[in-house]
C-alpha cells in the first residue's frame, strides 16, 4: 500500500502515519520526493487502510500499481510547458527541427537560420550523441552546446538537445532551454530523478520496447522530483519490420490524451529512419492530435555525420509545416477533436 | 534464375526456352499462373543468361528474390479498383463501414441504412468469422451473405466480406462485391491462387506480423493468377504493446507507395481495438495519404456479438467521414502529396 | 455462455437446452463439433444458468474466454500420439529429420537412409511448400508424396508433410502418416476443420506471432471435430532480431506443459535458420522437457532448393541424437523432471 | 573510416596519422578510450588508406561498422572472468544466486547461507533497484551493500549488485565483487564508459529490445576503456508474448559463442517471470554451452519485496544445480560441444 500524504503534511503529520504502523509492527518506509511525500508498506498494511486514511496529513491511499503515474494522469485538457518563448501543450502545433548532431558552428547556424526561415519554433541538435559503437563520433560536447546557443541567440529559437548524464545536467542546462531524455535512457532513473530537481523543461521520449504505462512512470520519476514541466514524444517502437528504422506507433498519441495531460509530440524522423515518410507522418501527427513533432533537417544530408537518410531539407520542412497547418486548420473548426475523445 | 516469358509467347516459345536448359543437363520447370508463364532454374542455370535472353518469348530475367513482387510493383501512380459502383485508388478516400459479423438480417440493414447516411462508400460485415475458439459465434454463413446483399441492394453500397476457404469462394462471390482476405490468412496461398481466378476484386489484409515484402508477394499471388484488382489493408502490427489490440503501423501507407501501384486503405478498428482511436487514426491515414480506411459500426454496439468495444456509432462516423474529406481537401491542394514521395 | 453438452447427450437433451432459452426469448445456437455439442448464448443468458445446469444432458456451462481449448487443457500427464510404428509423448525423445523440400525421388531414398541410420524416428519433407513467392519452387506435389511413401516402405520411418489447402487432405493422407500444419496456417481454420474430422494424427505448428492460448486454440478446433491426436511444435516467434531467422520460444516448451496434456515437440532448424545454432538448441530442447525435435537434415545442403542454410549433415544429426539421448537419460534419473512442474 | 592505432603507438606517432590527414583537409578527430586510441574520419578520408596503413604507430583501419566490437569479437575460446574466489568462462558453469532484493540483514543472511549450502558460486542481491514506479521500493542502498558484504564474508561467496549510476560506482565497488549493468542501461553509455575505468569485472545484461550485434558495441565501451572483464547475460526479450513476462532468447548463447570470446550467463528468473519455469530454462542454458546462470532464490518467496512469483525455494535451487550438473558431464565427453559450432 502507498499512503500518499498532502503537499502541506509536516513533520508531525508524517511522524504520525508511521507511529501508526510502527505499533502494528508493520514496515512502513517514507520517502520524500521532491514534490510528493509516500510511505510505503508492504501487503500486511492493507489491514490498516481506514485508520490511516483517517489521520489528518493522508492526502489518498492507493496500491503500487494505480499509483505509478498520479501526477502524470488526467485528461481533457494538456498542460501548457513553455519553453524559451515558445510553448507545447497549448493547442497549436509547435515543430522542432534542426540536424542530428552538431557538426560544427558555422553548418548548425545555417541550418538554424533555415528552419526559422521554414516555420520551426525550436532548434534540435546533439552535443553528446549516444551512440551503439564507442569509436563514432559522440558529438562534440560543450563546443557543441556553444554553437546552439549562438544559433538560439541569433535565430530566437529555443534550443533542445540530449543530456545523458546526470553529471552533466549543469552543464547543459547553462546552454539548453528543453533538456531531451533519448529512448536509452527513458529508465535511466538516476538521471530523471536528477531532472525532477529542475528548473528547466524536460523532453522525454519513449524507449524502444516501452508500454505506456511504464512511459509514463518514466514522467512520474521527474514530475514527483518536482519538475512538472515535462513533454512525451513517441519515436517509433522496435518490431519485425525491415521497411522501416522503427515502427512509428501513431495510436499512441490519442492514447496518452486518454491518460495523461502532458503534451505529446511526435518524431517522425527517427521513427521511420527515411526522409521521404517524415513528411506523411508528420501530416499524420498533426491529424491525429498531436502537439507538435520533432523533425531532422540539414541543408546538405550528404554531409551529415549520422542519419543522413532521414533528414529533410529546408524546403521540404516548409512544405511539410504548411501542410500540418492546414490540417490543423480545418480540424480546429470542430469540437474536441484534439482531445483524442470519441 | 527465374525466366518471365511474354504473355504472347507460344507452347513453341516455351519448349525452345526449356529445350535449351535441357541440353546442358539443367533442371528447368515452368510454371504457368494465369497471366505468368515462368521458367525456373537452379543457380546453375544463370550462366546461359545471355543465351536464354536472346529467346523470342523471354520477357526477361530475375532473382527469385527482386521476383517476388513484378506484378505488385510500382510507384508514382496507383491503379483504380472499381467494385460495384464505387472505386478505390482513384484520389478519393473511400469509406469501408459496417458490422464486425452480420447478426441478422433487421439488425444490417438498419446500420447498412445508417452507414450510407453517413457517407460511407462499401458495406462491410463477416458472414464467415475467423474466431480463435472453436466454440464461439462463426457467422451466419449464407444467410449472412443473403442479407449482405439485400443491404447492398436496398442502399447501393458494396459488399465487403471474408471469404476463409477456397471451397466457398463461389458461394460468397455470388453474393459479394469484394472479396477480403484477413490477417490469418495473407499467406494462405491456396485461398490466394484461387482468387487469382476469380472475377471479383480482391482486398487482401496484412498478415499480423507480416514485412512488407511478404504482404506485396503474397498479393503478386492473385496477381499472378490473373486477377489483377487487389486492394491492399495495413491493420496492425502485433508487438508488446498492451494499450491497444495491435500497433498500427501507419508509416507502411507511405512506404507501400514508393514499392506498389496497388491502392492501400487502413482499419483503424483492429489496428487499436479502441473506438475511442478509430477516429484520430481514420483523420491520421486521410493525412498519410490512404486510399480509405475500413471501420466497424453498429448502431448499437453493447449488442455486438464481436469486438462490440471497437464499433463507433453512426453519428461518430458521420463526424469522421467529414473529418478525413476536410483533411483531403487542404492537401489536394498541394502537389504530389498522395504519392509519398519527397 | 457455452452449455456443453454431454458426449452421450441425445436429441431430445439438446432440444430442452434450446426450449428453455426459447421459451426466455433469448436466442441460443446449437453447434456440433464432431466431438463435442455447445450451445452459445448471448450474455443475458448467463441469468438463466442456474436453470440450465440442471437439465439432464448438460455437461458444463463456460465462458467463452475460458473454454477456449477444454479439450486440449491439462497437466501432469502428456497424451501418447502413436504414428505409424513411432509415438510422441511417451516419455522418450522422437527426432524428425528430412529434407525441407522433396526435391527427387533419388535424393530424398538417400536421405531417408541417412537420417534412419543416424537414428531418427521419422521422415519430413515437403511436398507442398508454402512459399513466399508465387514464382519459386512450390513442391512436387503428388510426386514428392509417392517418393515419400517409397522412402517410408524402405526405412520404416513413418512421414510428416505439410498439407495446405483442406481439398487436399485425402491425397496427402493417402501417402503420409502425420499431417503438418504450418505456421502460415496455424489459424486457417477450416483447415483445421477439415483436419479434425480426418483419423490421421496432426502436427500443428505455433504461428509466428501465437500466443500460447491462441495455439491451443487452434489446436481445440481439430480436437473438438473428433481428432484427438494433435502433436504441438514450437518453431520460433518473430521479434526485432537479425541474428536468427526467429526468436526460438523454448520457454513454451515447460509453460505449455502447463496448460494442456498434448505433446510438444521444437522445430530448431526454422527457429534459427542457421545449421550451427540446431544442435545446441535440440539439446536444450532435450534439456527443457520437449517430446522430441524436427530437423531439416540434407546430404549436399549446397545442392538444396530451399533452407540450406539450416540442414544439419547426417553426421552432425547423429552427433546431435547421440548428445540428446545422454541429456534425457541424467535427467530421468530424477522425479518428475519432464513435467516442467517446480 | 577508423583508424585504430598499436597500443604502444606514442603521442609522435599519433601526431604522424593527424598531420597526414590535416595535410589533406581533412578533419580526423583523435579518441582516447582507455585501452584504445583511435582516429575517426569522415569518408572522404578512405582514399588515404594505403598512405595511413603504412604509418608506424598504425594497427588497422575499418569501417565504422565493421569495427563496433572489435575487441568483444572472437569465437573458439572463452574469456576467463575471474570474480571473487571463482571464476566465469572457465568451462565449468557457474550459479549466481539471491534474492531480487536485499529486503534486510537477517533474511539476506539466511538466503546467503542457503544458496552456498544448495551450491551456487556467488550471490546476487539488488541495493540500487531499478523500479517502474518512482513510488516503490528502491532498494536498501548504502545498508543493503553493507550486508552482502557480510554475507560474502560469511559464505565466501561473491557478491553480484547493480549500478545504476556513473556517481555510485566507487560505493558500489567497495562492497561488491561484480558490478552488474541492468537491461534498462545496457545503451547508459556514460555509465558503461566509467566502468571501463574499474578494476571490478562487469556483468552486463541485455537490453529488452537489443540485438546482438549493440550488445556487443556496448561490451565494447567497457573494454575499450581499458576493462577487459566483461560477462555477457542474455535475459530474455520483449515480445507479444503473454504467457511469460520475456521471451528468453537462448538461442542466442550459441550465436553469442560465434561472436565473441565474452563469457555468456542466462538469467531464467527474469526472462520468464514464473519460478516453474526456471528450473527447466536453467537445464536448457546448460545444454546450450552457457557459462551458467542467474537465478533469484528466497527462503520465503511470499515476503519478497519483488517479483516473489519467480524466486526458487532453496531445495528446488539445489535440485537445479544438480540437473545442470549432470547435464553437463554428460555433454564434456564430447567434443567442441560448447563452443557451439558445428
Amino acid at each position: 500500500m502507498l499512503v500518499f500524504l498532502r503537499p502541506d503534511a509536516d513533520a508531525a503529520d508524517r511522524e504520525r502515519v508511521l507511529a501508526l504502523f510502527r505499533a502494528e509492527g508493520i514496515r512502513a518506509d517514507l520517502r520524500v520526493l521532491g514534490a510528493v511525500a509516500v510511505v510505503e508498506t508492504p501487503p500486511s498494511g492493507n489491514r490498516l487502510r481506514d485508520r490511516v486514511a483517517a489521520l489528518p496529513g493522508v492526502e489518498r491511499l492507493e496500491s503500487s500499481e494505480s499509483a505509478a503515474y498520479r501526477l502524470a494522469a488526467g485528461h481533457g485538457r494538456t498542460t501548457r510547458v513553455p519553453v524559451g518563448g515558445t510553448a507545447f501543450g497549448d493547442g497549436s502545433f509547435a515543430v522542432v527541427a534542426g540536424p542530428c548532431a552538431v557538426e560544427g558552428r558555422e553548418v548548425l547556424l545555417e541550418i538554424a537560420e533555415a528552419v526559422r526561415a521554414a516555420g520551426a519554433h525550436a532548434l534540435r541538435g546533439g552535443a553528446f550523441k549516444p551512440r551503439t559503437s564507442p569509436y563514432t563520433f559522440q558529438g562534440l560536447g560543450e563546443e557543441g552546446l556553444r554553437a546552439l546557443r549562438e544559433a538560439s541567440d541569433r535565430t530566437g529559437l529555443p534550443v533542445v538537445t540530449e543530456v545523458m548524464d546526470p553529471r552533466e545536467i549543469p552543464l547543459v542546462s547553462r546552454y539548453a532551454d528543453l533538456l531531451q531524455v533519448g529512448s536509452r535512457n527513458m529508465q535511466n532513473f538516476p538521471l530523471l530523478q536528477e531532472l525532477g530537481r529542475q528548473a528547466r523543461p524536460v523532453l522525454l521520449k519513449r524507449g524502444m520496447s516501452a508500454t505506456l504505462g511504464e512511459f509514463l512512470a518514466a514522467a512520474e520519476y521527474v514530475l514527483s522530483g518536482g519538475n512538472g514541466k515535462v513533454i512525451l514524444c513517441e519515436r517509433g517502437v522496435r518490431t519485425f519490420g525491415d521497411d522501416t528504422r522503427n515502427t512509428l506507433d501513431l495510436a499512441a498519441v490519442p492514447a496518452l490524451r486518454s491518460r495523461t495531460h502532458l503534451p505529446v509530440i511526435v518524431d517522425p524522423s527517427h521513427a521511420t529512419g527515411r526522409a521521404d515518410l517524415v513528411r506523411p507522418m508528420a501530416r499524420a501527427a498533426a491529424a491525429a492530435g498531436a502537439d507538435g513533432v520533432m523533425v531532422e533537417v540539414h541543408v546538405r544530408p550528404d554531409e551529415a555525420l549520422c542519419d543522413a537518410r532521414q533528414a529533410l531539407l529546408p524546403a521540404e520542412l516548409e512544405a511539410m509545416i504548411a501542410e500540418c497547418h492546414a490540417i490543423r486548420s480545418v480540424l480546429a473548426n470542430g469540437a474536441g477533436l484534439m482531445t483524442g475523445a470519441r
